[in-house]
């Protein structure tokens, strides 16, 4: 691997741990937990993990040598920025334990755990991926470890490599069922401990005793260095509205840390859509409004920004595509039939009053995806919809018929990106650096202590890493029952945008600056090494949630 | 304007100015030039400012204060990194000259001269914009200076403001128009100078006297950035081919630099598909190739970079353009009465033979573009065609035929990504913030030896900058004919990206090997503040290019 300038200088990083595990630590328990919700169900389905107290590590003078120990890795899910040093502070907390403590990372996800697939990571492949993005050292994969059988096939490859701990490194689906798979082993007695890792650039797995999951600061930093850069550029040509979708289905947590870093014109918050019931029209108009009051300062440029899932967030559409779901699987073979030019009109024809209007409303490109790019379950592929175009395009349909009744003269030009795979694999912030290496060496005290079925934890993440708090949280903790392909199930909960919370309460009371004024920032590329001020600040997200937090 | 972190920081950054510029200056006059071409005729349109010696500054004891002088300056064309180090280096340059000197800006590019939109640059305007990207402290435009009605409208304020020599920021098309306005002015005795600064991202302004333009540096450093982080994102998931189209409509040297840094796995040189006369097809058949070879390893993902004016290099398809331009301009009635869904049968009866079936072999949505998206002059719009899916598509196509033939069973899905505006208003590199500012105060140097139709220049740019040696070029010198619009017309000649030339022989030297293998490098973001072998090294076509020209 030809290692560029940036990368040669950056492996010599040291990442900053927490002054409590500079030596050995010892537990200090906490009160026994309880889960987020339906209790009973959930300690009914985790008999042998459930319940267990927050654990917190405290520094004693270094241990003598303990026995050697073999741990197993996975990465699981997409890509986020410090994988790596998650798996290089795991590597380091083992070997301190013992140097002869042997790391085994399971290959392209899950689904390696099942099929065999593994490679010993030995201290001179750990060297080469130090600090460095990507999850390239073992590769990630969507395979869900759920079934009895893959936890049994998973226990013969664990077995014969002598591993007695496994840590999953993943996002709320993947530390569920870390907690399963913890649980199970648990149960039947494996003598295998399953420790999870708080991972998912979308900022969605956190709750009271998870600050942040690891690659969502990154990754915002690198969508907002090109998101200043377009505003930039905007600024200075003045000539085009910029739509930019953000990655991030589920939770706009991205969109509203861009836009809190970057003042936007507008950022639409699909938690906020959902809650106050917005039509897309609605949605529309807002941005039009934007633009109209911008053109009348001679201002006919601008910025959006518009998280990845939103579509999925607007009831009407919500709606519409449920109905177009059951309809298309029921009657899969009676469209199929049916002459493409007459599709559109069969639609409504069949749809509901409602449905048929909102379907009516959608520009002709985006009602075809609706119906034909469907997955092989038949169901609308949502993340296909280039969100940003049909808004662009309804917001100009918008300012047309505002041109015929003579409220808007402007011009409006667009231009469509859409970030993601940008930002998933950027080398880790010094932030992401210190605090994955942090997790993973959190997560081999707790396979020392004997730990199972908890999740790595440094809270106080907004001090500099000295004073962070190490310790773990049971997965359990934080899981609820919620309805899964008709089942209910135990999940970790996701964190949506709370409307009340500190992030969202700071860009509501200075959106409308931001809407009519241009009061972009740009906060440019990423910087190592340069001044702490420059270098070290953590997310605004955090930031604002902790400072609340703290009051 | 809320300033970042970064930007706060930058703002303190002292650019480094050639030794030569750090006192007085006397110019040292070298021989008489000549036009690269057509000698003749550019002498007798520029009887003026023809065969011009070039000029290089050497070192003398600061002198005695001169007069002051009043400068005006435009920023012409698409952003480019640094514009504003230009404009500063300017400033301080007029300012150490005489204190009382004054900077006028004239807004929103050329126009501003001609509409007397302008205001002056103080030192508290020129302190907020220090070492930033964009354009933002005058704004820029594309209105052209050609006709003599447009010169002399600009004298009248230039007289007024008693502004005595005017210095116009823009790439080639800019800095010819800068040559005949220097012309003009000198024929009529209309005591202004004129200078012209080297400016475009797309570094096809450039030639043996002409290190490079700036901006470009800065640009393909953003470009590489997300590339290599795509690229990392693509060997971790290893699931998707992903097409990445870059800026740069005339030459390839964004995407050549960007493969140079980060050796993806197959690049598309527009130059080299004109020179070799490919067809689509066997641009596409290269790809395929490589997704074949790569999937019979188990690889099936890559990246593959396209120039974005790609699609007017390949012969068939600019014939096939240039053919559809005549038709619809002649037949344009008679086309838009036809309905809609028999157009595409319409324009292939209508076309000559080869054509057709160039124009059969496109997807139907881009050969709909083609037909429909028309600019004001009937001209098919070309950059708004998505090369990067009309290849990938295309490649599709080949896969499927290539699988039902037995040769081929790999998977194949693609990501489109498009980058552009996120390079051209970066905050410039070290290397950009340097080049620029000494291109500003080099400007003023030759304002003050009372040049006129000169480029600034520096060179030996691959070195520190203490060692740049600063001087001017006549533009003249850099000139040939060319036909534009149907009449030849005097121009600078563009850079392409010559197939002999160092950069592209050390791309061709490895590429066979970045194709078949990951050989990915990942340069991550631009430094400002760590080590010079990170923060300092110039672009690598600058460097090949340079190393070749010292032996």
């Amino acid at each position: 691997m030809k290692k560029s300038a940036l990368q040669q200088a950056r492996a010599a990083y040291k990442p900053q741990l927490p002054i409590v595990l500079t030596g050995g630590v010892k537990v200090v328990e906490g009160e026994a937990t309880q889960s987020a919700d339906n209790q009973e169900d959930i300690k009914n389905l985790f008999p042998n993990t459930y319940g267990l107290p927050e654990i917190r590590f405290e520094k004693v003078p270094a241990e003598e040598s303990v026995e050697p120990i073999n741990v197993g890795v996975i990465l699981s899910g997409g890509q986020a920025p410090g994988g790596h040093n998650v798996i290089s502070g795991l590597f380091d907390g083992i070997k301190n334990l013992n140097k002869k403590s042997r790391l085994y990372g399971f290959l392209m996800g899950p689904g390696g755990l099942v099929d065999h697939k593994y490679k010993e990571l030995t201290a001179e492949i750990i060297d080469e991926y130090r600090n460095t993005g990507g999850f390239d050292i073992i590769g990630s994969g969507r395979t869900k470890l759920e079934t009895k059988e893959q936890f049994d096939k998973g226990l013969e490859i664990l077995k014969e490599l002598d591993i007695k701990a496994l840590v999953i490194i993943g996002g709320d689906d993947s530390n569920t069922n870390a907690a399963i798979l913890a649980e199970y082993y648990k149960a039947i007695g494996a003598g295998v401990q399953v420790i999870g890792v708080p991972k998912t650039i979308d900022g969605d797995l956190k709750n009271n005793v998870i600050e942040t999951s690891f690659g969502f600061d990154t990754a915002t930093k690198v969508y907002s260095e090109v998101i200043g850069n377009i505003q930039r550029d905007c600024n200075s040509a003045k000539k085009y509205w910029h739509f930019i979708k953000l990655m991030g289905r589920s939770a706009s947590h991205i969109a509203l840390e861009c836009a809190l870093q970057c003042q936007p014109n507008v950022c639409i918050i699909s938690e906020e859509v959902e809650t106050k019931n917005l039509t897309l029209d609605q949605v529309v108009d807002d941005i039009a409004d934007a633009v109209v009051a911008r053109a009348k300062d001679g201002n006919n440029y601008g910025v959006v920004l518009i998280p990845e899932g939103l579509i999925e967030f607007i009831p009407a559409v919500k709606a519409l595509i449920s109905e177009l779901n059951d309809l298309l699987a029921v009657k899969a073979e009676e469209f199929a039939a049916i002459d493409p030019e007459k599709q559109r009109e069969w639609v409504l024809g069949q749809l509901s009053e409602a449905n048929a209007k909102t379907y009516e409303s959608l520009p002709a490109g985006v009602a075809r995806q609706l119906t034909l790019d469907r997955d092989p379950h038949g169901n609308v592929q949502v993340s296909l919809i280039e969100t940003e175009k049909l808004l662009s395009e309804m917001v100009g349909k918008r300012l047309e018929q505002l041109a015929a009744e003579g409220k808007y003269n402007g011009k409006y030009a667009t231009m469509h990106h859409f970030f993601g795979y940008e930002g998933r694999c950027a080398d880790p912030s010094n932030f992401d650096a210190n605090y994955c290496y942090a997790l993973g060496y959190t997560a081999a005290c707790l396979i020392a202590a004997g730990k199972t079925g908890y999740m790595s934890s440094l809270r106080n993440l907004t001090f500099a890493p000295v004073n962070w708090i190490a310790g773990g949280i049971p997965i359990t903790m934080m899981m609820n029952m919620e309805r899964r392909h008709g089942e209910m199930k135990p999940v970790i909960r996701k964190a949506l945008v709370e409307l009340d919370g500190a992030p969202f309460l700071k860009f509501a009371k200075e959106r409308n600056t931001w809407k009519y004024n241009t009061c972009y920032t740009y906060p440019g590329p990423i910087q190592y090494f340069g001044p702490s001020e420059v270098c070290d600040l953590p997310s605004l997200t955090l930031v604002y949630e902790q400072k609340r937090r703290r009051y």
